[in-house]
């Protein structure tokens, strides 16, 4: 069992959205099912199995979904984040009153299935550039209201995190240099204005303004859309004075002849906007009472 | 240019949403890029583009993501929520302020492509099982903090909802079954918890199981997992007595056979957990000065 | 002591509502008069005591209070929600910190006693047709806020919840008939708009809107305003094709005609509006150092 | 049409209240029925109309209600906050789009049900009493959530506020008083601790506490459950030295006797935790299209 | 070691805060160098010390910052809230594990810097007029979100709180004196719309002023701007018919002559928006693993 | 008038502190002696004066106070974030309803104080270092909840941002370091865990450590409380292959001479944890009725 070396999301980070999750799915009336059938003191035993293999990213927060109902809960781990597992793994067991249990169990699997889809996913793109030193990293294309949970299943997935926000990083594009009235003043304006922690990238669509940027001594560039042989033109430009980054249109299956041009970077919106979620059950047998 | 007539949802739903958008984009510091390079009196004209074929859901609620940094950016609407459109299409246009439209532009986009990637894959499924009367329906297996949303574009998609949360509907599965000794006492008790607006529904595996659920009177059952032999014996079996419902495993390409079954509904989570989203971009023009 | 098997909400479903309530009567000064008389280190002995009879609802959500603020307060319950109780029964006794005790105590006080009115009201109501099988349903008409809980106290006092929203179930009243041009033409459009799980009810005020409508195969009818005499004719008319609800202006000592009428279901806004409150209070007694 | 000269309440203290009763009733869905069976352009015209006599509060909070929902609706205000109506009145006429409206109906509804019902009674206390000087007041024994607008019918209905919370005012019960070992202590730590604007009342319950408090020279004095013989030597024995105030079990209709004591202030927890709410309806016309 | 009698905040009323402090400083990507940097089972141990001598105010809510990311960090405390401290003491030790603690420590010290330095401040202005019965207040020129925590801190310093907000007291200025039309019709006006809980102040600018409000019979006079002649010329006249409150432009530093002048009260804004942070730091070591 | 060319804040990122403003003001009663003394149709016109020079910044979060109360209030901006003024500039002139301008006054100008305060210390600060191309730069230690604001009015100052949070930079402290087991393997494990957005910075206290991470290729160091002479000897041996940052006991009389030494920045808590408000008021004159 493989373990990344991923540190563990601060419960402060996600606890508002398992409050969402849980508000969403009971309403003012509670889980009206379990509340008519299920009596009170029935207690279980349920682990959380994976139906595919992949990497499982989230457990952590699935399982304090279902403390946030019970934190009488009883929990043994077996394959935390990080973990790349076979179907029919158990990823965890849970101790407890049935109720809470099976109330909590679609909004946890609902988290749990979703981060570890983008942990998977990147990891297949992790291995498809593998023979390269290129890195591989998302962007701000995240679902809203879980930016820090995907950027962290990006993270255990084996990738890095691009900017999380608008906040904290500059990236002029297209747009902002027609803007500013060119790329030179666009840079200027940026270096003018920023503290001394935040990077400057630039996105290029051509070697020539990739040239007009490098002499501007920003610290990377985005180079869009271009062909590996492009790319492999601009990683010799670059030289090394600046990170490139290579995106546009790149999925996990697309990424091999572009890591091969030398870029350092390769960017995938689509680890967090298309991949598919990872099939994650709950399996329940009773074990008599709370 | 097809229309449905799903009303439209009441901002009330969805403007925490993006709320959150905007704060996780905008941290503490703003669109840092913007504020340094683009002029404040720069005016644009910016319109919302189809990169792929698909059928639109959203858009609403994308331009008031603008708004809400800016209201007096102008739109004019030319293709709206129900609409099938090519890669291309011009779905609404915006003037104004250069600054609010580029830093509203991801937290916009990011609604707008999974919702209408949603839609499209609803309609895809809705196409799939049109030479019967089945309907496509959702699920519970929806993003965190979005099911509103999400069910809205399943709606627009041409698809129907099953119960938004667990107060809504009670669905007997087989936990529920097993913690309440038997599926005829676990029906006797929803039964009697339960008002006069609430409908019940049982999963079932067998035709024995079904058999006891009909008798028992249940509104609707859902078959899970079951080939379209056993589908289409479920069907007769029920004779119109209870809505019948598949379910488990479905896509919109492994939908055709199961629809052949008769049955009344095919109720698939991969619409919301794993459909990848429509890709929709941001074009920007400079037009002088506002 | 008689209990009512009504399932407990889930904290979720409060914790909101208490805060709420905390923060209202603690402002930014907090208690005033406790802080400046009252020592830190002293213990009290607290009875949550009636003043009058009546049945209990909404116990567990007043401890809550006193255990937002101190959760070291010892608990006994003598009585819990749904019991019957005298005037002068000890529903539950609090040991510790005087302090948070004396703090808790009005907010805890004041959602236990509305709670314990409408629980009490609802009894009555239940009583009153307890000759009959019809059974009682409260409406939307509840105090903003607070809906989630006042549902729950109906439930407690032997009754049924109609819908709990705008969102979770059809009702067709006199405005949307008139809106949509007719009771067939509004039928048709909810059915073909909605999912299997939700129901459909329609508000009638004559025998001839009630037989389109039965004949249109809604679920249930509400017949609104009527005299004992055209509910009895209302209800051979439907002949147990439909759900038959009686409404408007009822209350528990006007309902036992209704009820002979032989509606399956007669349903009070007053439960919620206008019933009294049920007087109960908080008694202390000094007992040494936390 | 009499008017009180009471301030109307900022939108600030009440916007939250409107947004907790809209998602109560629009969940996920919003309001199904509407969206299914009204058509989006249809105007209406519609009237808030009383169906009992009564003192009108809480209308600008609810003409706010159909505002959040759409700022487009037109409202003329016939009889504002403080006006005194018979069964019939039209409190005022709207004119808007159809969906909003009977959208936000019954959560308009309850609000000024609610407010319109304290103020009512709140005016027949203060009717009662109008033979002295005597002023009616309201208590802390408000609905959680609402203590702000139900402070607010109170004045409306021209009663006064005590304090609003724990926050703003001394109040020395008698477990103060044991907790601090007598009731000199107490004044005397009170005293000490607070800022020059607040001010001190003791609840008494025999005339030689009140001698104390008196001596002790606390600003009010809460003369608990006492009969009109032992007020009449209270506020005797008080002769203006401190405003004196009567309290226990008080109702509308059991006041005269003690406002002929010649307390100063009457104050009834009953105003806002058990009076009835006013029937007040909404009637809707068609109006052709917005 | 001196402490003050000051009762402790309830975590109700800052638990918002750290919240907001922690959202802050976290962001979505958490502690990027503790999560990169230090071992997740490093121990260690950590000192809450001064680096300055002065006033100590806001431990308890510094050490619930540290415990909302971990409750099992433990901690000792030598010098609570009220003590007076030299340079080098260490007021609180902790063990736990090295990553809550170090991330935790610039919102806690954030906290306990500024509070503390208001405490130290009030401390100072209580000293300066130690020889006159002058209490020292503060008033509502407070940092936005922060009121409940520096009021506290003023009242941990040994000074007295003025009104909270605008709902707690009544004070009329120059402008309401203008707007009433005068200086009688405004307290006319604020007596008859309030209840017997509050108190009125008005704010006076010369002698002339003072006269008709000590004969309007208010509770408080603000005596603005006036020079310590002007201030005894007026303490003469109100001959303890009303509290005397000096304010305008006050500081530790000048405080003493208007001390002597008589007044009750000196109010300075200056605590709580000009007082410096007491410079307070946290020295940790390593202490195995947890 | 000089007015810098920071980039105003996006109200998004305020509205929620100018909310919590208010609602501390406004408490559950509102403004009181408004309410009670000032006439609802009263119209004034009401100017932001400053009582001392300095340089504004905030102007726009003030006004948005005013508006959030009355959005009819019109404003005319004299003097705008940026601008540095004498004592009685009137930098905006508001007309409006008196009510909302004089219940909105003292939360506008406790945030129009604060952060004007910081932005001229700033100011002084930069004017202290003008003669070397050194910069000024704030730290984390800001008010809670102020964050966003408080270091934007450093940048209208003339500042720049260190980082916004721990989670836009990587700066490792002497514990990161002592907990990784010295300097080159903290270094190192922050490069492998970051995205290519983010820089590295290292706190070093001698030339020894400056070396090692000179030679490890960080981004930055801070050098933390070195004498003039010291950071003289950094400058040279760091020879522009990182940023050089002077920090410890800053504040803007102390800056010149560490300055001279040649560090690109100085950083200064100081800005934020105990610059002085600056004294800005609010001048009314009655003009009519609105």
């Amino acid at each position: 069992m493989m373990q990344t070396a991923v540190a563990p999301l601060d419960p402060v980070l996600y606890a508002p959205i398992i409050e969402r999750a849980l508000e969403e799915d009971l309403g003012l009336a509670g889980d009206v099912t379990t509340a008519a059938v299920v009596p009170a003191k029935l207690a279980v035993e349920a682990r959380l199995t994976t139906r595919q293999a992949g990497r499982i990213a989230g457990l952590g927060v699935a399982l304090a979904v279902f403390h946030r109902l019970d934190p009488a809960i009883a929990v043994e781990i077996a394959h935390d984040d990080g973990a790349d597992v076979q179907a029919g793994a158990v990823l965890a067991t849970l101790h407890g009153a049935a109720r809470p249990i099976l109330t909590a169990e679609r909004s946890a699997l609902n988290i749990l299935t979703r981060l570890s889809g983008i942990a998977t996913a990147t990891r297949q793109a992790v291995e498809a550039v593998a023979a390269h030193p290129t890195r591989v990293a998302c962007t701000r294309k995240t679902t809203p209201g879980l930016r820090a949970l995907e950027k962290y299943a990006v993270r255990v997935g084996g990738g890095v995190n691009h900017r999380f926000g608008l906040f904290d990083g500059v990236l002029i594009k297209d747009n902002h240099i027609a803007a500013a009235g060119g790329l030179e003043p666009a840079i200027a304006a940026a270096r003018a204005a920023l503290g001394h922690m935040m990077k400057i990238e630039v996105e290029v669509d051509t070697l020539d303004q990739l040239r007009v940027a490098i002499e501007a001594g920003v610290d990377a560039v985005l180079l869009d859309n271009m062909t590996p042989d492009a790319l492999r033109q601009a990683v010799e430009l670059v030289a090394g004075r600046a990170v490139t980054e290579a995106s546009g249109g790149l999925r996990p299956d697309n990424l091999r002849e572009v890591a091969a041009s030398g870029v350092d970077i390769v960017s995938l919106g689509w680890l967090t906007h298309s991949a598919a979620g990872l099939d994650i059950g709950l399996d329940v047998e009773r074990r008599g009472q709370v």
